[in-house]
């Protein structure tokens, strides 16, 4: 059974997965990079990954075979076991409980595909579609309290897999990243009266420097303190607390959007490694003011050193205005 | 002139480092390898650097010339400069200021030495000195608040040159780890009315189990929410809130258990890229009973995903345990 233990000092979490514990000397050499070859995610290799948990798939085909658009599983190594109960407890002044939570995959495409933008918009918006109904299904469990969604792509951003893929980690504690966010906003929330995240978009529009691209319903912007070059986030423009509560119009705009804002990455940076997180509020909560689900996408072109790990602090060496003048300028259609 | 500016969601602090600017096709490729050949480090090439700050050299020899042990330049790359004004200002809803602070190198041996275990006691001793010297000099300036000394050493953890070296950037804000770190031991203290470190030592020399090193000033251990394999805290037993109030006699243990716990990690994991960070406390504060500067050291033998990012949880696969047991059974003796 994973632990989860807190460090008293800063009040982080960690999971110690003893269960998929390394051997010390398996440290010796750097990560490998992405094997090809046999794909596990692969049509055809349903038996390969643990039984789906859910699919979209063509009627009359059955569970765990060919037929599926998107499929999810658990996580072969998963970080956190979905069986047992918490047992918090305390070892002197420290903290932990037991590793319990849901480590689940989102297979995007029953093709060996490397990217989401090899997908058409119908196909992302199921990926969304996806996203949203394991949120929904996973927060009837009380155990659980958030939700963490995010997509590993390249070596440099941790992926082990090519084939494209998002995770799923839900955990029985609000991360202390997501915790931060929500403190600074309800902060501004208590001094404003306002969500900090819609004057945010709001001020985005009336500057327009650092838009990338925008709808009638969302926003892709380089963020004003962005801590890495051509770090982009995605919001809404209408205040939405949750991202499990988007519309059915919503997602659709949202799918076109996404793979608009990967693809100039990939045009213009030449598939850069990248990470994309969603950010929503904890399942506990009901639809609340001062928080703003949001996409924070973040290439992987610079390696993070001492001063970085050390502070909080980033150097980042293009300013946003200059990354969004960038990305806005690139024409995704030759790439078409 | 470079810029800070605040992430208001977060409350974190991010160098925009203009001057410094990349285009963007520079991202193209994957961050260089540490080059071999010519160094500006090394004896002989003090006209390489930009001018010495301070050296410890041998009597009668000039400034920038041979004759040093161990030398402090400013960084040819700041990402923050000396001269200015703050010149604090609101941009709408963010905050920015004039990325004004120091940001210096120091160099470790005028050989071109890749590891400062391959310098005897007397000669780390020096380095500790003068990160010591350094802090108390920068201090004075009153502008500045916080001074974080770090070590990068390796490709995967940021390092751009091989020369065994050092840095110090000071800051004119306190980093938003340090001052997390400062509330989570401040909110101990108001319980318990002891520091939080403290205990920590206590409980850890109880335990044993996480122990790597111990002497009669210091211990270093795996602390107990770990959030990478190998990690490794140096605390000092005595509770002491500044690292530059060291007494002679322990910079003098500090030396010898700094360099044993590297060479614990070089001999075993053989030669792993690592950062090191020395948090302590912000240049504005004397003497506090709830704050304890301490050596955070981390082999960067994983790589971060999406998941840590996201969240701020990490996935550790070894336990601090069977790190610390791995470590303490780890003869460096074999490699002199």
């Amino acid at each position: 059974m994973p632990e989860l233990r807190k460090d008293p000092v800063s009040g982080r979490w960690v999971i110690i997965a003893t269960e998929r514990a390394m051997r010390p000397t398996d440290f010796k050499t750097e990560p490998q990079p992405i094997k090809g070859g046999y794909c596990p995610f692969c049509e055809g290799n349903e038996d390969k990954t643990p039984p789906e948990i859910m699919a979209y798939r063509e009627k009359g085909t059955q569970s765990n075979t060919k037929g599926w658009r998107v499929r999810v599983v658990s996580n072969k190594f998963p970080a956190l076991r979905i069986e047992g109960n918490l047992n918090k407890r305390g070892e002197g002044i420290y903290d932990l409980m037991n590793g319990i939570g849901a480590h689940e995959v989102i297979i995007e495409s029953p093709k060996h595909i490397v990217s989401l933008t090899e997908l058409d918009n119908k196909q992302v918006e199921e990926i969304l579609w996806a996203y949203r109904d394991r949120l929904v299904d996973l927060k009837k469990d009380k155990r659980f309290i958030y939700g963490l969604l995010f997509k590993n792509v390249g070596t440099a951003a941790g992926a082990t897999l090519e084939h494209s893929h998002s995770q799923l980690i839900v955990t029985p504690i609000v991360p202390i990243t997501v915790m931060h966010e929500m403190n600074g906003c309800e902060e501004f929330y208590k001094y404003r009266g306002r969500c900090l995240f819609c004057d945010m978009v709001q001020q985005e529009i009336s500057t327009g420097s650092r838009i990338v691209l925008e709808d009638d319903t969302f926003i892709a912007f380089t963020p004003y303190a962005s801590r890495f070059p051509f770090e982009i986030w995605i919001l809404s423009k209408i205040h939405s607390s949750h991202f499990e509560d988007l519309q059915k119009l919503e997602i659709e705009e949202l799918a076109q959007m996404l793979r608009k804002v990967l693809q100039k990455l990939e045009v213009s940076l030449e598939y850069p490694s990248y990470n994309y997180i969603i950010h929503t509020t904890p399942f506990v909560l009901g639809e609340i003011e001062y928080y703003h689900w949001h996409i924070e996408i973040i290439p992987r072109l610079t390696r993070v050193a001492g001063f970085e790990w050390g502070s909080g602090f980033y150097i980042n060496t293009v300013t946003p205005e200059s990354a969004a003048e960038f990305l806005r300028n690139v024409n995704t259609e030759k790439k078409a």
